[in-house]
């Protein structure tokens, strides 16, 4: 491809479902030429309880299908995935890769003063240690909490985000991370950003809250500017969503975070590619 | 096979993931000696969420593996899957397969005195109305009032089953439902047994609770019986169980819901089917 064809093609952004649309949002916001084509895994979410094999084999199906839509650069906008297959896949690929789990770790690093650390994600993100082992090799003496939320996903995901219930929750999941001295949190999956605000208001001002979404599309723009594959081209994106489930449930969580009406999603068989 | 081989041919029950042990449990106490061949598909669970299209296809892939097993009939222990893929699967196959929706509706059935029946499933169970069109094909006046729990997998398996906050959202789903004059309600999920006596304890004496994995092992019996193919070899029954994603949790959680250790399982690729 040359270098003009590349400027214009689009960013492929793929996640386990819904939650990597914030990530999207943030592309969208601070990349606002860039064409997007956005891959949600709603035949197999969620990956948060899986295994590291079946999180490789299904991130690697879903980059060879963003390959044929000719993507210049990859966002895993997956914690998990970003946690636990990126290392696998950017091998296997010539384009650029890149997760939210090293923005986000960047982020943290760049914040706290003490050194303390919380990172809230699924089973697998923090069990695969990921987020720990890059603190450290920012910050060698960081101290890192990691504490696994496994009904956060859930909750969001049935509308429950701004329930008392929730609130329950958060507190039976975080109440021993609240009772160290961390002075920063990661929000170490992409549905929590959408618990953001009860998050905040739960640890109080002491706590500095990480969302690594922010950090990815900064990161994002800087690799697209270093290979000189930033679209200038000064037209409307284009912006296309990609299932492997039903678009319904996806539509409307979309449009209830996205900036704009998404109008169509389109269903693949990932299991093909 | 000859009618000597199919009678110790092994039963084979499947379930999108754990829930389905429920059932197997069922059978393993009711039919002593036949074997059972389980699979969990912890790659993709849950089904719930998901559209008809993929659980027809998940199912299919599923029924083709049992099928190398040399199964001799299928039991479809998952409510979703029985009430969206068994019509179609049904017609594909030649050995005896079953849901656990008819025997549930029956049991239901057998069970109301003023025909006012609720039922508790996934979105994708309630909104398929499969309970609805099977309760009234029984009993034309039932009147059918389905609710989807969507909450109650993600509590089961997270540990929360005897938690408060389980007994709240018991009462954000059911509240309505217990202010109508239902004198039955199913469990229309195959992890919802597992919160029996706190469903129980909140309609009171005066709602009969039905399980349908209970109905189900009596029904695989009679077709068992009906076919001349009940294992009457008196030897040892032999369990094998098979899952899509690694074995740790499912292997926890199968022994804590069946009466003896589970010691192995093993992974298949499912896709491959």
């Amino acid at each position: 491809m040359d270098i003009k064809s590349r400027k214009t093609a689009p960013v492929g952004v793929f996640d386990s479902g819904v939650g990597g649309l914030t990530v999207a949002r943030e592309i969208m916001r601070q990349l606002p030429n860039e064409n997007i084509v956005y891959f949600g895994d709603t035949a197999r979410v969620p990956y948060g309880s899986k295994s590291r094999n079946n999180i490789i084999r299904f991130s690697r199906q879903i980059v060879h299908f963003l390959q044929t839509k000719d993507v210049k650069a990859i966002v895993i906008a997956c914690n998990t995935a970003s946690a636990l297959a990126l290392d696998t896949i950017q091998e296997e690929i010539d384009i650029p890769i890149m997760g939210v789990i090293v923005p986000g770790a960047r982020a943290a690093v760049r914040e706290t003063r003490n050194g303390i650390i919380g990172v809230a994600g699924t089973e697998a993100t923090i069990r695969s240690e990921t987020y720990t082992k890059v603190i450290r090799s920012l910050r060698p003496d960081a101290k890192v909490i990691g504490q696994p939320c496994p009904l956060f996903v859930p909750l969001v995901e049935e509308g429950f985000a701004k329930h008392p219930i929730t609130e329950e929750v958060i507190d039976i999941y975080l109440s021993s991370m609240k009772a160290t001295d961390i002075d920063t949190m990661i929000l170490g999956c992409t549905h929590y950003p959408l618990l953001r605000s009860r998050i905040i208001a739960y640890f109080g001002e002491k706590v500095h809250i990480v969302n690594p979404a922010y950090e990815t599309a900064m990161d994002l723009k800087k690799v697209l500017e270093e290979q000189g594959i930033l679209n200038d081209a000064g037209q409307p994106a284009r912006y296309d969503f990609y299932v492997s489930d039903t678009a319904e449930k996806f539509t409307e969580f979309a449009n209830s975070i996205l900036p704009y009406d998404v109008a169509a999603t389109r269903q693949i068989n990932i299991e093909e590619y």
